[in-house]
């Protein structure tokens, strides 16, 4: 069994917690939240222990793996931390809000040798797998274009806002870090576009609401994402794929199969999953899977420290596209 | 913790005990089958304690319910010895092939305080459920006709077809059993028709492969039942409600919710779920969770013995059906 | 140019008579109806004359074929009346409600050399078709079930409902006719059940309203028909064929299509036609067609007189069987 | 009846013909094409005469209106011509290449009391359509963001190619019209990108094959189109509006209703139409209609001059943005 410390037990932390605690290869002994009642709350349901400190967890020879879902800006020196004490890390997206503090991290942890996954776990759900995959495979002959749509049920509330680093980095970063795994060869050039169309909170702390964007690689390919921070009719996440032998799409998934015919319409189908926990959580088991396939046969992670870090830089770009309205390179340094 | 012992640890044995064993408010302690080496496999994954006997199971004071899914001839006797025990019981379909078995097992519980719940674990299918739900509440209008279509992916064995008394006690009674629970009135004719259209061994055999059936209630409702034991395209489990006010359908899931375009064919699906274990997979969970809730709150199980006596009546009925070539109407007793 | 006479010029035969006059291939010259000024409408819109008796008709030697939209009980004779006149015969579905009358139709028709087709315009149904032709053609493999779903919008009024011959003989007979163009092989046993479900008017006058009926075929292939006198949703008309390589359906049809996704309902269809002119406009224009191509290639007609016999011995057979509460077998003589 | 006169007898001006002598509000009288021959061949289906020149037919009193389907060079100039002679005019997309050449047109015809309705027949799709006027209604609430995708089954040939003006104002033309129809508030700025990936002959002369494509408005409404010169699945034509209430999207549409199940794929559509004429064959229809309905009721026409004109303005401010790598900012002038 490989022994695994929690830190930060707020909600994601605790969705972790359970699937350490539940997993056939893998125990929980650690939790940490600089709350303790949070820690005391996991460690309840899952057998594990209460860290009273960081150096309680570190410290602890046994341990093979640190789960990071504390707040983004201890992300980066909790890697650096558990890099050096030789624990395997999986750290919650985003690295951080600045690009500094995570090529900061990236130097410290460079040549170490312990797998780094980030959470990026839209990468496993069986869906948009799948239409990667066929990109991947020629199933589709040579990939042309990308369409993602990805919209969220309701606006968060204004403390998520102020401390969210901005949708680009926030929300799109997932986008980014799926326009990279469909379209399989590096983003070069970023566009975008964004508005404040309904949300007073989003107006109040001149946030945007909405946005799309287009990005193109070295050989010509393009991907387009829009963004929205509601969507009435439930959370809606959706990848299509052209080639030049056919189109594969993931289509949103429904909470039951079934569809009603009436008067007033004449066929309406289950409501759509609410949010990302419900719809990805096929997802975050086979991420988990991934990770602990990874440690056990010291491979690379599939999404690793690179990859948060350049979904951050196609972030950074779109934001200065916006501002300049033009086109903007991008240069993921070597 | 509600402490089970699991009797019969095959395929669904298994599966039952994995459920029980992982169910936050409930313990596996023994397990037992005719073939230890059965028994020592599931326990060893489970925790659980392995039975020498029977004896032991039923003299153990402490336990609470009783799984039974060893295999059917055996359903009936042990059904009598838990409940005589006082044990509550979960016992998988069918309760027996033989009628007269089934009322004396009967005769024998009745009047005893315990719950006993049959495995038609297709009544918790969220999405069969919803159908059923709606139906009832109105959502349709006054019901008025019923259409279930349930097709295996492929043929059983020859030893499966000997030992399943038929293709209408061992497979259609699930879909009696779901024509009850939509219909929600009780059944009074029954037609039949049957067919062996493309399996060898069927033929060998003299066994239906093909069935088609009409089932109608005292106030004229209706319902079609159509019954293959093969489908090329995967397991087909649907059923379709038409009301006053509308049709509600539950359609078949796919492994995933993508669509491939291509030269080929415009649009093709993912593959449904290959069969029962899959396609069921949360309807098993929610049987089991209704199980523990008529436990904890000592109420009637949602699907009690007498769902399993009045099914295989059903499928008794379309039997004498098809001898005689005419509409049988049924006679529950009282 | 083929010449053509209309006889009947009520809502179907008005239909039929645009369809004449705008095919490249036909001229309409000359429209009957018992009510004239019925004919003047149609005669006015198409440059048709109108006919002051049928005896200009059957006399005008230039006249090359007979279109016959007048009311059921005048079918069999002017059938008779065409055919010895030497006209290419298209007549309207059925052929009487009197099996009778139609046995002496046919014998006084047999042996003359010229084309009678029946208008059982669904089997044009570009995609029912497609149903028929993928089952013929092997392309599910061997054909073993078929579920044919034909349900109107609204029930129709009391002078309809006398005048229709009962719902088999009516409504059904196009489903009976459907069967029997997917099944490809002739129906030997007919089961029926049915009910007065939802409409006063048909209580008040003693008429079903709603049926389900089984069809066997001496290999053993089965059909099943649903029926409802009403659909709130629209007019709901689907194929289903099972075979031993797979199963094609054809589904219904909406107006546009679009989705429309919103907080009541995470998607809903535009609606579906509402009856059988909108939905089966194609189907219309290619059974003319096809008549058309008879005449031209003195062919034997798709659908044929035997076709329009047959459906209603089944319409016959469905009320025995409703009557005994068994199975009937169909014999359709030589 | 009004008398129109087509000018231009090739493969869309033959269609237009058709529907003009078929039409029950108009009679063509005047055929005329550069190439003799097509003039005669479409007269000859249509009882039109031929024109020897444009002078027999401007000068013809009894004329009511014009149908200009002749090369794109020649449009503005008939246009004029046409206008000048107090015809009303129907002129095939688009007006010219060349936004000079435009201008003068609409100097030259400024104040003449004909209507001029330009050919996006797009916006008479019933789909579409449905889409533009409940995002007008507000049915899907404050519209938010448009998602147009337009990709065409095959590329053109050479010929075609090099006449056509480019990609952006020969096909993506269509796509800003419909942006600026469903948007229903004017466009301010572009952004484009493109590419090409797979045609050799596209490469041969320099042209793009694909793109993608970013529209905003003022008040910050944004439209993502996307574009292919091949979609191997058929003629790919769906437009998504999204809106502070909901969605609402129309979907491709299929040659049949049918879906096939198999062992290869659990369920595939029929194909799609494969290119314009069938798949706005409603279109050109009801386009003709609005057009007749325009003259009767001396109305302006749904599509206008103006729409021609600005629609290829933003097809050079996306060449511009192309060339610039920036945003661009359009001005349509007063």
């Amino acid at each position: 069994m490989l022994k695994f410390a929690l830190i930060g037990a707020g909600r994601i932390g605790r969705m972790h917690g359970s699937i350490i605690a539940g997993h056939t290869k893998t125990e929980l002994v650690w939790v940490y939240d600089i709350l303790e009642d949070n820690a005391i709350t996991t460690a309840n349901t899952t057998l594990a222990r209460v860290a009273k400190s960081l150096d309680e967890i570190f410290e602890d020879d046994s341990l093979d793996a640190v789960l990071i879902a504390s707040s983004t800006e201890t992300h980066a020196e909790l890697i650096v931390r558990a890099a050096k004490a030789g624990k395997a890390v999986f750290c919650e997206k985003p690295i951080d809000l600045d690009i500094k503090r995570v090529d900061w991290c990236r130097e410290q942890i460079q040549g170490l040798q312990v797998p780094v996954q980030i959470g990026f776990n839209r990468r496993f759900d069986p869906s948009h797998r799948k239409v990667a995959d066929t990109a991947r495979d020629g199933g589709i002959g040579n990939l042309e274009q990308v369409i993602i749509t990805s919209r969220d049920p309701n606006p968060p509330p204004k403390e998520y806002y102020l401390a969210s680093g901005g949708m680009f980095r926030d929300m799109t970063i997932h986008d980014f870090d799926m326009a990279r795994y469909v379209l399989n060869e590096e983003v070069e050039t970023v566009m975008a576009m964004s508005a404040t169309l309904f949300d007073p909170v989003a107006k109040e702390i001149d946030e945007m609401d909405s946005a799309m964007i287009l990005l193109q690689t070295a050989s010509g390919k393009m991907c387009h994402i829009n963004n929205s921070r509601h969507a009435t009719y439930g959370y809606d996440q959706r990848v299509e794929a052209h080639g030049s032998l056919g189109m594969i799409r993931s289509e949103n998934q429904h909470q039951h199969s079934t569809e009603t015919f009436g008067a007033e319409s004449s066929s309406s189908r289950a409501p759509l999953h609410f949010f990302f926990i419900e719809r990805y959580r096929q997802a975050y088991l086979d991420q988990f899977d991934a990770f602990i396939e990874t440690i056990e046969n010291q491979q690379q992670p599939l999404v690793g420290f690179e990859d948060g870090r350049r979904a951050l830089m196609l972030a950074n770009a779109a934001y200065q596209s916006l501002e300049k309205g033009q086109a903007v390179k991008v240069d993921f340094g070597e």
